[in-house]
């Protein structure tokens, strides 16, 4: 599969499988080995998690599955996240749910991520959301610290916009290496605000979070999702495609900021089809025509 | 006429004539070349042309006109654009409004407008809309071989907002020399979100298109106008202005960005006047006015 | 009092006095030489000002108090501001409210500060209000001068976003040192927007004018004023303050960017309330209750 380089010694696949539901999956813990083995045989070999995902459970499933064939761990990229703070029975300290980017939570986060999934390190680890109570001089040393002691390769952000993201990276001595946003024909924010042209800018691959919409587009509930459905019927007829979702990845493909869809699901057929969407060809007449769909209105 | 310097190599006249709607104006050859030696005969050196206009036909009468006196082209500037892709029995390909800042479809374009306008160089190509679809490498592979080809001299964009111009410049090892937006009395848009404090960060002079609002004020038809009519009225009167045209030009002439007004009409009195405003002065006070009449209020 | 490192050679107090409201005090001299002994008392060293605070009068009221004990003047800090241009019998040139960046408006404010003041330097001078009519290097001409003539010290600008701040920063040899904006747990803007970000960004301390919102928290009349009284409360009985605005001033407090908030009372138990609120601390989960409440919604 095609990787996209993140780093000097690092790169990721295009795809790249999401786990922020897997403990929504009930899986067994052979399963979950199954499900990994199943994503390297597609030719995915990144993933990503978070502290939080599964109210604090997803990673530890994650790592216990990884831990049945610990040889995997060299085969794979691992992402995770830290900086949010829920309310959850495994953190009963958290009253509210808040955003914590402090050097001791960012290093505890990380430190009980590798446990969770059973390694000894990660290679990328982001800031979940732009704090706004965040002291970035004290994030950066708990970037540092976690570098020295080889626990985190790299570090990125999430759902940050220009401004957070620059105002971080001033306080960093080496590259932010992704930015993991919201990206999708019909969520068009961060392709409007100027987020994905500083991606450009910095060159720095995103990262597409909820990459089909979340399934907004397939309730068909809204005029935009109304106008898509027939767009992306035709294209995907156009191009060979066995499905809309197939349609969607590929218009993400197609861009040329290198963005790097996460496909959160557990079954692999679903995922098998963001692999297929690697092979489609979408020219750019049909970007043009799936934008304005989505829009509403041609570009001016 | 006051010139602005562009670029080490050249220079703009302070007023631009557009050629926009060329094609509406139904004239001969003849009088194509009277249109443009009455504006060099104004002071006006420099033409604003683009691939588009006029359904891809204007710059091909320009060049007519032009022809016929070959001489004048050393004594002008010419501006065009490319990266918006029309329907159009010219363009049989383009099945659906689009932009492409593509390589082949950027050079591809210089190269026509040469041809169209019978001249072996461009003074200036533009990107004439931020395409959302676009790799800035590419486009900068384009600007490259057009320029070491000795095609064009110098690049700008148009329509671009700040994370958008960012992103192109950080791709080019040259600056762009301008950035051609709507800006009018009536049009706050681009004072407004930062896009002309960019332009004065980079110490580029930006040129303003539909400086007349495109004859919105004129008509009337909304409280903004109606709020604007009398104030134009009256600060005319006071600086001895013969029209509201003239106002509006001296409303972005005494801007300190250097901003560079199109004027976009065949009639050599409609020219005139936007020449006769250079001579126009008008004070804080009244520039000012005229904001606070746009805007509905007052400044904080 | 903690100080706040806002150049080499200059600090603010955390806590800075405004004065803006002066001239509706009423005070005889001799109270107003009380009121500046009560703040420096208090540990306030930092007094805000402007040139056109009541109406063009409330620097010279300042300096006749300050006059009276002149010593006073190297126990202190003074700031002031120029850019605004009102109707006022004290300046009959100005028909309308409009701004003024040029090089003598600033240089003429600067020199009548000084002798309102009473003093012959100015700390900081601030340029009060974005001026969308500002030609920058005549900005930068009047702060050269200026700082040669040793009549201002540093500059810096209020109400600035982050293209007016870059801009005119790129003007200047020096780093402005700061920028005053509204900031307060009810209008949130300046977090929002990137403000915030470019100030920690640039390692610019921010000034907040209105820290209590002006009152309008306090009259309870719209739907987040309703919302935040309770939770202001409440974390104000948890931390042991004896008000809401000790809350509110904790609010600013507690965050990472030195924020300085302008006490803007003429009331000594007022001021002391300001200063009490240093001792507050206010955890994360607090203020993330703040903010929930002001925003309506928890983050994301």
């Amino acid at each position: 599969m095609e990787r996209i380089q993140i780093a000097e010694d690092l790169s990721f696949t295009r795809i790249i499988h999401g786990l922020w539901r897997l403990a929504d999956w009930n899986m067994s813990r052979e399963e979950r080995l199954k499900l990994i083995e199943q994503c390297l045989d597609m030719g995915i070999t990144t993933f990503d998690h978070a502290d939080i995902y599964g109210g604090y459970t997803s990673d530890q499933l994650f790592g216990e599955g990884l831990a049945l064939k610990p040889s995997l761990r060299s085969k794979m990229e691992i992402i995770t996240k830290a900086g949010i703070a829920l309310i959850s029975e495994n953190r009963p300290e958290n009253r509210i749910k808040h955003y914590n980017t402090g050097k001791s939570h960012i290093i505890q986060s990380a430190e009980q991520s590798l446990k969770n999934l059973q390694t000894d390190y990660i290679d990328v680890l982001l800031i979940h959301r732009p704090d706004p109570f965040m002291d970035p001089a004290e994030t950066a040393e708990a970037f540092n610290q976690l570098k020295q002691e080889g626990k985190v390769r790299h570090f990125g952000v999430s759902n940050f916009k220009r401004s957070q993201f620059n105002m971080l990276q001033s306080y960093l001595d080496f590259p932010l290496v992704t930015n993991q946003i919201e990206l999708s024909a019909y969520q068009l924010e961060n392709f409007e605000d100027g987020t994905l042209d500083l991606c450009q800018e910095k060159r720095i691959p995103p990262m597409a979070w909820s990459p089909l919409a979340g399934g907004q587009i397939f309730k068909q509930e809204d005029e935009k999702a109304k106008r898509l459905i027939p767009v992306l019927e035709q294209t995907g007829e156009q191009m060979g495609a066995e499905g809309i979702d197939e349609v969607l990845y590929a218009w993400l493909l197609a861009h040329p900021a290198k963005i790097m869809p996460i496909v959160g699901s557990g079954k692999a057929e679903r995922i098998q089809a963001a692999v297929r969407s690697l092979d489609l060809k979408m020219d750019r007449q049909q970007w043009f025509d799936i934008l304005h769909a989505s829009m509403g209105h041609e570009v001016p």
